[in-house]
C-alpha cells in the first residue's frame, strides 16, 4: 500500500544508457524524495519499463511546472511518460452479471481502505446483485441485455462510463463480451477475472472442462480486456490443487475464492499505478 | 510411506451397497489387520474405487489362497481386484533423453530409500546420462534413434524391457514420442513428466510459449502415457509463480525443479499403488 | 460440499481387526448406501478413526432404531460412535470484535449456501460490526467487557447461548480471551482464528512481531479453543509469501485474506462433520 | 540468472534525496549499461539499499578507477558500497554431516551451471557424504568432532578456509554449531538451512516436534549464521501442506524436498550478489 501522498512517475522506451540517471536526476533538481523506485529492461525486446514514486510534498514545484519539465526532459530521450498524482484517485465502473462474489468481495474491500479509488457505479444485465451495491449506497444502473438489444444496450454503458469520466472498468464476473466499440474505448483500462488458469480453458465452461479433463489444479486469471477474448495481457494468475474428490460444483465453490483474490489483486495493482502494460504481456512492479 | 509389509488390494467396479462390507468381512475373515483402507465414489459415472493395505503378517491364510478367496468375493459384485505384495516391489525402467535432472532425481531417492521399487535399467537415445547411472551401478543402454532406425529402436527397447520383466517405465525427460506398439504394451504403466501445466502449452517448447503469452504462473505435470500425446490420465500437477523478469531461461531452471518434484511424487504414488485409473482421469489415494 | 441427505457416522476407538467390517455389515445390514467412507489409523497411538456418510433415503429403519442398533454394535468394540444428520444443521453463533472481514466473509458465504449450518446470531463487545449482521436480518447482541465486567458478560454470553441452543460457537475475530467456564461448556465447539502459522507467534500482535523477525512467509491457523491459549488443536493452516517490501501494515492487509480463507474452511469441514479431534491434534477428512 | 559479464554495485546508507540519482550518473558519466536496477527505502528505519548490474564491457574505464571513481562519490552521501565482478565467481565451502540430500543437490545445481560460483571444498565430520563429493572431483576434507576437540576442529577448519580462500560457507545439514571464533570470521557470508518454518520449531528435531504439535504446514528455512542460533537474518522461507496421515518419516521425507529447495536458492541469491543485510533481517532482490 501507498502511505504517501505521491506523485507516480511511469517510463516506457527503447532501452539506451543514461535513462534512470536522467529520470532521477530530474527529480531531484525538483528536490523529489523518492520513496520507491523500480525498472526493468527486457533484453528480448530491448524496451526499458520504470516507476517512480515521489513524494508530493517534497516537489519544488507545481503539477504542471513539473509534468511539463518532466516532457521536455523525455523528448528527446523518446520516453512515454504518465504522471500520476494520488490524491487523484482513479474512478472506477464496477460490471457484474449474476454471480456476486467478486463484486460484494470489491466493495468490501473499498469500504476497508483496501483499493484507493472511488466507485463511481455498478452496471449489471441482471437485478440480482443490487442488495449489496445498495447497502454501501453506491449507484446500481441496471442494463439489460438481448443479442437484439447489445449494440443499444452498450450505447447505454458508454454514456454513463462517459459521464461519470470513469478511468477503469472492471468486469466482476460480468458475463457479456464486450464488443470492440467498448474495448477501443477504454485500452489497458478493463480488467477481467478469467476462472481458469490461461491459457488452460479459454472460453466458457472452465470448471466443466477442468473435471472433464482430470486436472490437478485449478486457478484463476485477471487481464486486460482486449479485442482477442481471454487473449489480453495477463496480470495476475494463482493456482490451488483439487483432487478426484472434488465435483463440478466443489471447483466452482473453490474457485470462487481464487476469482475473488486474484481480482482484487489486479484491480490493486492497477489502481495502485503498478503495472505496465508491454505489448501483449504486463510489467508488474509489485 | 508405506512402513509395514503389507498386501494391498485395489477395487475398482460399479457402486452398489455392500461393497465395503463384503471385502472387509472377507478380510476380518482371514484376520487381516488392515492399516489403511481408501475409498471414492464418482457419484457422476457411478463408479465405486477402493484401497486397502493389510500387513501380510495378520493374513492367516497363504497368498494364493487369499487371492482365490477373494476372487470369489469379487466375481458376483462385479469387482476388478489387483493385489499387489509390498515384498514384491516393482520392476522399473527409466528411460531420458540428454537433460538428467529428473533421472538424477530419481536415482538419488531411489537409492535414499524413497522409491519402493528396483530400478532395473536405464536406457536412453544419447550417452550424456551415463555417468550418473555408472555411479550407481546400473545398466545403461544406449539406443540411438532417427526417423528412419525409431522402428528398430523400439523392438530393441521391447526387448530389453520384457526381458527385464519390467513393470513400470519412467519417461525421466525422454524426448522420443513412443508408438502406439509400445503404448499398448504397458497400458497404465508409462508415466511421463510434462513441463507445463497441461492442458495449457501441450507440445513441444512450453517455456518458451509460456514466455511468450506473458503467462504469471509455470507448472509441471505428470501423466500416464496414451496413445493420444500430452493427453493421458493425470497423475500431479503443481506451480509456481513467475514474473516479468523470468527470462525463458530463467523458467527453464525454476521448472526443473517442479518437473522433479512432481515427476517422483507419480513415480512413489504408482509404486506405493495409490493410484487408480479412471476412464481418462486417475483416483490418487494419497 | 455434500450434495446428499445423509447420516454422518463418527467413529473413534482403539484400533482392532474387524472394525471397518463391522460399521460397514451394519449398514448393509440397514440397505444403507454409503456415498463416502474415510479412515485413519495412527499406528503410533494405535487409534482408529472413521468417517462414513450413508444417504439418509436408502436406510430402512427410522433414525432411532439405527443409532440405537450401532450402540449395541459399538459397545462390544468399544468404539465411541456419533451420528449427525445432514437435515438438522448444527446452530452456530459467531463472536467478533471491531474487525468485521472474518464476519462479512462467513456471513456471505452462508448466504451463498457454502456453509450447511443455522446462523442463530452475532455478539460482539463492540457495535461496529452491527451493520452486515442487520443486513442479512441476523440478531446482533452487543455485550460490551471490560476486566471488572468480564464474568457478568460471560454469564450473559452464556445464557444467549444456551436458550439458542448453540452447537458451535466461531470466534471470528473476537479479541477477548474465553474463560474457562466457557471454553469447558463447549468442548470442541469453540473455532478461533488465529493471525499467525501457530506455533509460530502465538500471542498478541503477531504480524507486528513477524515484521520485525523478518520472515519471508506469514499464516493463519484456525483451531479449537482450549483452555491453553493458542495451544488448541489445530485444523487448518496456510501461509504465503512476504518480501522486505511488506510494511506492517501490508501483513495486516495481506494476512486479512488468509483468516477469510482459513477460517472458513475450519468452519466448513466442522459443519460438515470432518474433522475428529484426536488429543491435541485433528483428524481431517476433507 | 544473470546472462551478462557485469559489475554488481551494492550500496547501503541513510536515505536522502537525491542518492539514485548520484550513483546512476556516476554510471552513466563511464558509459556504463544499466541492465537491472532495484531500490528500496525502509520508511521505518529511514534506510537506502539499492542494487545495480553494469555490463562490464561497456565502462569506459578500468576496474580500479571505476571503484576509485565510485568511493569519491559514495564518501560525501555516506555510502557504504560493495563492487562484485561476475568474472570473480565467489569461492564456497560446502558442510555436511551424515545426510547428503542438500548437499547432493548443490552440487548437481553446480555442475548444471545454476550457481555461478567454484566450489572449492566439501567438509565433513563423517565419510558417509565422500562419494557424491569424489564423482565430481572436488576435494573432500573427513574433520571429525567430538566436544572434547571440538576447538582444536574449529582450527583446522579455519585454517582449510583460509588456505582456500574461502568466500561463502554453506552448512549442507551440518549438524554442528559453529561457536563465534568461527561465526565472527565470516559475517554475513555463513548460510544455514534450518528444517522448520522460523520461529517455529526452533531447535532441535523440528519435525519430530511439528508432529507433535499437529501442524498443518511445514517448511524450511534459510539464513545467515550468527552467534544467536536459528535467530540470523532469514533469506528464504517455504511450506507445504501436511495432514493427520504424514507421520515423522513423512515429514522428513516431504521436508527434504523444502529443504534442496529453500537452500539452493538462498546460495543462489547470494552468489548473484542479491541480498543485503539490513540488522536481523534481509531485503532480497531477486
Amino acid at each position: 500500500m501507498q502511505p504517501f501522498d505521491t506523485a507516480c512517475l511511469l517510463v516506457t522506451c527503447r532501452d539506451r544508457p543514461g535513462l534512470i540517471a536522467a529520470i532521477t536526476a530530474y527529480i531531484a533538481e525538483h528536490a523529489g524524495n523518492i520513496v520507491r523506485a523500480d525498472q526493468h529492461t527486457d533484453h528480448d525486446t530491448g524496451e526499458f519499463f520504470m516507476r517512480v514514486e515521489v513524494t508530493r510534498e517534497s516537489l519544488r514545484s507545481g503539477r504542471e511546472a513539473f509534468a511539463a519539465g518532466l516532457a521536455r526532459v523525455a523528448e528527446p530521450l523518446g520516453m512515454q511518460c504518465r504522471l500520476e498524482w494520488a490524491d487523484r484517485p482513479k474512478r472506477v465502473a464496477l460490471l457484474v452479471s449474476k454471480e456476486d462474489h467478486c463484486l460484494s468481495d470489491l466493495l468490501w474491500r473499498w469500504k476497508a481502505g483496501e483499493l484507493p479509488c472511488e466507485v463511481a457505479m455498478v452496471v449489471s444485465n441482471h437485478t440480482t446483485a443490487a442488495p449489496p451495491v445498495e447497502m454501501v449506497g453506491l449507484p446500481f444502473h441496471h442494463l439489460p441485455v438481448s443479442p437484439e438489444t447489445k449494440h443499444r444496450q452498450e450505447e447505454q454503458l458508454l454514456a454513463l462510463l462517459d459521464e461519470a469520466e470513469i478511468d477503469l472498468i472492471v468486469l466482476a464476473r460480468y458475463m457479456q463480451i464486450l464488443s470492440p466499440q467498448v474495448v477501443q474505448r477504454y485500452p489497458g483500462r478493463i480488467i477481467n477475472i478469467h476462472h481458469s488458469f490461461l491459457p488452460a480453458f479459454a472460453g466458457a465452461r472452465p470448471y466443466h472442462r477442468a473435471h472433464e479433463r482430470g486436472v490437478k489444479v485449478i486457478g484463476a486469471t485477471s487481464h486486460y480486456v482486449t479485442e482477442d477474448l481471454d487473449e489480453g495481457p495477463i496480470i495476475s494468475q494463482t493456482t490451488v490443487p483439487v483432487d478426484h474428490r472434488h465435483t463440478v460444483r466443489d471447483l466452482i465453490r473453490t474457485g470462487r475464492d481464487l476469482e475473488r483474490l486474484v481480482l482484487a489483486k489486479a484491480v490493486r495493482l492497477h489502481l495502485e499505478d503498478r503495472v505496465l502494460i508491454a505489448g501483449n504481456k504486463t510489467v508488474v512492479f509489485d
